[in-house]
Order: C-alpha cells, then sequence, then structure tokens
C-alpha cells in the first residue's frame, strides 16, 4: 500500500479546525502525543492507533513543562526531518496530521520568562515556570504522581498531565494511545480523564524492545555499546522475576533485591525497584493480585526506565 | 413568548450526547454553571447566554470539592423544584437543559469516601478527598488562587476550577457564562481556559444587585433584616470608593480604610478590602490602570463578598 504524506500542522487554532472538520465528516480521531526521535516503539504505538480511529494525529513537541531546570530538556534528542521520513513509512491509512507547535506555554501577552519570585520554599518548578500574566494552570493527580518516577522528578507528571490536558483540548481527540513502558504515566492519563470527564478513551500498548530485550527508547542513542551491554540487566532480570512469581514466587522484596542486585552487579545505579498494584500503584508485599514491577536505573548519564507486568 | 420547558439530564454520558447531537444540528452551546437556589443574579446571568449561543444548558450541582469540611456544604440552600420553575419563566430562547447530576466524583469502583491517610501535612482537603481509588486530580490556578478569597479557602478555586473543567468536558459548551460577582473565580476560569486550551469563550457578566445596593447572592436569605441592612454598607461604601477614585482619589491605602471603617461601623467583619489589578489580581498602591475593588465581609454568620471595578 503506498504511503501517505502527513499534513504539518504548528497552530493551535488551525488543529482544532482540521479536528472539528474532520469529525463534522463522521470521522473518529486518535491522537498519540510523541516528543519526537520517533524509534519502532513510537511506531508501533501509531500502527495499534489505526485499529481505533479513522484519523490519526501524532503530536511531536518537546514539553519543557515536565523537565526540571536541572533535567535534560536542552540534550533532548530531536530530529524533525528524520521523524516525518519515518511517519511517511507506515503503510496502511498511515498518519494524516503531525501536529508540531512551537511552543504551547506562551499566550501572546505574556510577561518574561523569568521564574515568580514570589515562589513558596518547597514548590516544584519547571523550565515554563513565568510570573506575571504567564502560564500557571497545572494538573495534579495527587496519588498517583508521588511515587516512582514522581520521587526523583516531582515536576515531571504534573507537567505531562497538563500538557497531555493540554494536548486533548487542543485535538479534541475520541482515542489517545499511550505506551505501556511509561507505565505510571499511563495511570496517571487514565486517571486524569476519569476524574476530569474527558469523553476520551486511553489506550494502552505493549513495551516494544529489541531482540535482546532493551526497552526501545529515545534517550537509548545516548548509551555507549559497552552501557548498552550492561543495561541488559534490566530486561533480563525482570523477566527472570516474572517467571519466578509465575512458578509461586510472591514475596515481593526477594524479587527486588534479586533484580536490584543483577542491576548493581551489572554497573547500573537503581534509582527504584518496586512491585506496585497495576491500578493505583500502591506498594505491595505479596503478589495476589495484578502487580507491575516497576525499575528506574542509571547507567553512565542515562536514566533508562522498564516494567514488566505480573498477572497473577 | 411561551416559556419552554427544560429537558432535565442528570446523566454525564446522557448529557455529553445530547451536546454532541447539538452540535452536529450545526448549533452552539452555551454552558451556565450553577449551584442552584436560583435567584435574579443568575436569571441575568442566563438570559445574557442566549445572546451567545443557541442552546442553553444550565448546570445545577452543589460542589463537594469547593467546600472544606468546615464550611457550609450541609446548609447550602437548594430548591430544585423552585429553580426548574425560575427556569420555565425565563421568556423567549430559553434554557434547553438542566444538567443536574447527583455526584461527579464518583466512578462505580471507587473506594470508600474516608479521607487519605497518608495525606502530607499541611495539604488541603476538600469534601471529596478519598483514598484507594476515588477521585485525585485537581485542577490548579497557582498564583490567581492564591490571593482574596483563597487566603481564608484555600480548597475552594482548586474546587471551582476542576468542576469547572469536569463540567467542561461533559458539556462540551462553546461558550461558559459566569457572574462577575465572582470576579475572582470568573478570572482564574479565564486564565483557565487559556492555559489548558479549552476551545471555550468565557464571559462574564456585571453583577446584579437589589434596588438598595446589595449584591444578589443565595446567602442573602440566610441574613436577618437587621443584618441585611447592615449589609448594605459594602455595597454602599465600594460606590463611594469608586465616585471618589474617579474624582482623582487613586491612593488605595485610603480607599480601603475608608470602606473597611464603614462596614466595621455597620457592625460587619472585614475578612479582606483589597484593590487589585483587574485582569493579574495583584494588589496595587495606585489606581492607575483598570482595577478592581473586592470585599469580603461577615454579617453575623453569613460571608458576603462584593467587589467595584475601577476603570481609570
Amino acid at each position: 500500500m503506498a504511503s501517505k504524506e502527513p499534513l504539518i500542522i504548528t497552530g493551535k487554532e488551525e488543529m482544532r479546525r482540521w479536528s472539528r472538520a474532520a469529525r463534522a465528516e463522521g470521522k473518529s480521531i486518535a491522537l498519540v502525543p510523541t516528543m519526537g526521535y520517533l524509534h519502532q516503539g513510537h511506531l508501533t504505538l501509531i500502527r495499534e492507533s489505526l485499529r481505533y480511529a479513522e484519523a490519526i494525529v501524532v503530536s511531536i513537541y518537546v514539553n519543557p513543562g515536565q523537565f526540571s531546570p536541572t533535567e535534560d530538556l536542552s540534550t533532548y534528542p530531536s530530529d524533525f526531518v528524520g521523524d516525518i521520513r519515518k511517519l511517511r513509512s507506515i503503510s496502511g491509512a498511515g498518519v494524516d496530521v503531525v501536529f508540531h507547535p512551537k511552543d504551547l506555554y506562551g499566550y501572546g501577552r505574556s510577561n518574561s520568562s523569568k521564574i515568580d519570585e514570589n515562589r513558596s520554599e518547597g514548590e516544584v518548578v519547571s523550565c515554563v515556570e513565568k510570573s506575571g500574566n504567564g502560564h500557571e494552570t497545572w494538573v495534579r493527580v495527587e496519588r498517583l504522581e508521588k511515587g516512582l518516577c514522581g520521587k526523583s522528578r516531582p515536576v515531571f507528571f504534573r507537567g505531562v498531565a497538563t500538557i497531555v490536558a493540554k494536548l486533548f483540548n487542543i485535538v479534541e481527540p475520541d482515542v489517545a494511545v499511550f505506551g505501556k513502558k511509561d507505565y505510571q504515566q499511563w495511570r496517571i492519563i487514565q486517571r486524569m480523564v476519569r476524574d476530569l470527564d474527558f469523553g476520551i478513551k486511553v489506550v494502552g500498548t505493549e513495551i516494544v524492545r529489541d531482540d535482546d530485550g532493551l526497552a526501545k527508547s529515545s534517550r537509548n542513542v545516548r548509551l555507549s555499546p559497552e552501557e548498552r551491554a550492561k543495561a541488559l540487566s534490566i530486561s533480563k532480570s525482570l523477566f527472570s522475576a516474572k517467571l519466578a512469581a509465575e512458578k509461586g514466587q510472591v514475596n515481593c522484596q526477594e524479587l527486588i533485591n534479586s533484580v536490584a542486585q543483577s542491576i548493581t552487579k551489572a554497573g547500573g545505579k537503581v534509582d527504584y525497584a518496586e512491585i506496585v498494584d497495576q491500578e493505583n500503584l500502591d506498594l505491595v508485599k505479596e503478589i495476589k493480585s495484578p502487580a507491575v514491577f516497576c525499575v528506574a536505573a542509571w547507567f553512565g548519564n542515562v536514566r533508562l526506565i522498564d516494567n514488566m507486568e505480573i498477572n497473577i
């Protein structure tokens, strides 16, 4: 089947007009939000979205609202031309629109982007904090955002929930597709959609892995070949843990010790290794119901995440 | 013109279906969110909304999310039958739908409504805090929510922004109409709509007053005749302040002292009396640009608010 040339839209109003026109024609719309630098994981996500809607919008926007000033916003990889080439290569119905806005936090009359000096001690700060008339509205999913990645990245999920709410309001999709590699993010978006009554179905797609098991990530390109080999300890130990649990080893502390030791032994630095309830993300001590084993670990300067659902 | 019998809808999904059908017919939709116990101020708001859209939805829902456990949720006045009678009396195009949901914070599988025991010290608590799978997503407009009413009611604007976001997502209106009597609320909703990119126009309508100047409020019924007479000191002193400012008295502290003294002398207890920028709600010392004089004061057990725009 011939590939499709996606329409590139950069303006919010134009995007909304396009969506409303598509809906008026009776088409359902799926949104796949990304930060670009697309890899096979994204392309799988997009192919999956074709099952749920007649029109596909892929957004490409590196969201400053989810980075703290000390994180890697400025070095986050990007390759818009390559991304478009990859999107074109999707066979079948393909991608209709690439929504690629320049700035989603500027509103014309805003003040400078200087940090608000009246900020209270302890407040979280992202790369878009502004004073005066600047952006100041944030969506918080208060319990789910606390654990796992939320511990070391206090600004992250507030920024993710907020940008996704913005994209939902601009694109007005019927379905939104997220990867379960970002498991906590996926659950937070689901919860936000439920709690704020968005008329949108949230779909989570399975993790895509390289042949050797490493979960696909835009950040993988920053790993040296040596670091990459060591990083396989994450997925390998997670697969072993899943197998052990299915064979009856349901004590979480023992499963966690085993995974953490494997990663540490390989030279990685564990940020967290936790087994939590699949829906609430509450810590579990013994696996009696659907759980998910979530890991974040550093190899060199790269922080990788991975997870494994354990359905008992 | 004959009056119209509004359709009463209680379910979220039915409400969204109705709106989407109306939009598919090419009708624009206005939403007027209320907590019921309608008075002339609401009816003026609703008549105003007829100027902006072809289909009018009035929501009636006392939102527990904006009350703290120590506030007057349980005694908030309600009269659904009387409300419907008043809505029927609106001549002309009239109200199409009354959206009257029973509970907007229950999601079927939620846990009990007990307060989350893992809450951190100092976190704000409303009447809908839940643990486990209960509601946990809140929209915060971080700078605008801090001053004025936000000081004595820390849970209030978080609850207002969140319920309005929910209603926006359920009703999917083109226009939403708010009264400028709740000035800070109106500005917060405008800011939320801008920051979260809702495709909705927010309209503010002027304060409606009794003949003697008292701003209409559902809470006025709780004033004794004596308290009501004393409460006139609020609007009287605000009108005087506006006149004085227009004549060149632009020093805010002097204007504030004068209003505060009038209210105190009449037997009221001032919660706040502040002159702020109309858009940012930043305190101003001298009126050089459009400002608004905002007052909250207690008469007996009733807390009243009022405000006066001063356009210099």
